[in-house]
């Protein structure tokens, strides 16, 4: 059985839960705490040098971290990737366009606002850069959902599941999705796809642990 | 026959342009020179909504952006793509730390130390996060590559060719690779393989046409 090491406050992680869920694949999840280190043991060290979360036991001893390459290694012959190379193209541009483009800026600044809150070591000068940058980003994603249903040439895929991570909860942190209402809707269609699953975090929430 | 919308001066173009001719596949290219606001104009934003290059004609009126996707899309059934699942993801793996770890920081500190030269839109607080976490990431790779010869699982592939087309610059601005002898000794490996070209720019040849 899969070993999923992951955070439950964590976009990225949320991305491989949610394909687990829908694929229905069997899974053990292991939960690490990057806010207390727990990414940065030597032992952690060891099975990902990158320190980060989620990371998946893909073999035994064999690690695969990065959130789209897991989606991609778990997708591969399912209904959630296509066949067809073209189709197979789109869903890994949007998915490189996630993580240059949208995640540095939404899932920064939903990291910093909503789950660090602030604190020292966030600088204005950075958030100002995420949203403007993080805006831009859904203006090239509203463009092309304002034509078509899903990323991928028209069908839901992983591509939507790696996108959907942090723009459903960009409102979080201060992103006005009201001039965005192709991306809106996207979102709804997204999560009344089969099986799908929530987050299963808001700060409330963890604030009352 | 391909379309590629590339600019010579690019890193990300520089991937495209390697695997075209490490494949042997014909192919136009089109100088976009992006700081001269080509990929900005409404002719090419009808192509590409996000503004970049390389771009990619994989089909009349089909274009296909982001460089590590195009570079999936050129190598699948060739040898610089494994059919092997484990292995295909460790490629993809290493594509997408490239995306978020590796060119927004040397990628950025080159553009604007060797592309732009400064400029007042330069800030010192971007430049020393860009070496900072630069530094991070040739860390992640030395670890990696101390320990095989290749990025993914021991044989060159694409994986290969996403992180060498910045890291074989960063000396250019500024970044010290003395202390990484095993990333040294693998951008030999690369510039060593069969069909490899030149990224065929440096600052001098461009100052002087």
């Amino acid at each position: 059985m899969y070993k999923l090491y992951s955070m439950r406050r964590s976009g990225n992680c949320y991305k491989v839960r949610l394909a687990l869920a829908q694929l229905g694949i069997p899974h053990e999840q292991i939960e690490v705490d990057i806010l207390r280190g727990e990414s940065r043991t030597p032992e952690f060290l060891a099975m990902n040098p990158s320190g980060h979360v989620p990371l998946l036991e893909v073999a035994p001893g064999k690690y695969l971290p990065e959130s789209n390459a897991i989606l991609w290694y778990l997708a591969e012959g399912t209904p959630l990737l296509s066949n067809d190379p073209i189709e197979r193209a789109s869903a890994l541009q949007w998915m490189f366009f996630e993580q240059h483009a949208l995640e540095p800026n939404l899932g920064a600044a939903w990291f910093w606002m909503v789950l660090i809150k602030g604190g020292r070591d966030l600088q204005q000068h950075a958030l100002e850069d995420w949203m403007e940058e993080g805006y831009r980003s859904l203006g090239v994603m509203e463009k092309h959902l304002s034509r078509q249903n899903f990323l991928a040439d028209g069908r839901y895929s992983i591509a939507d599941i790696a996108l959907y991570a942090y723009t459903h909860i960009a409102h979080e942190c201060d992103f006005d999705l009201a001039r965005f209402p192709a991306v809106r809707d996207w979102l709804a269609r997204v999560a009344a796809q089969p099986h799908h699953i929530a987050m299963d975090w808001h700060p409330a929430a963890v604030a009352a642990e």
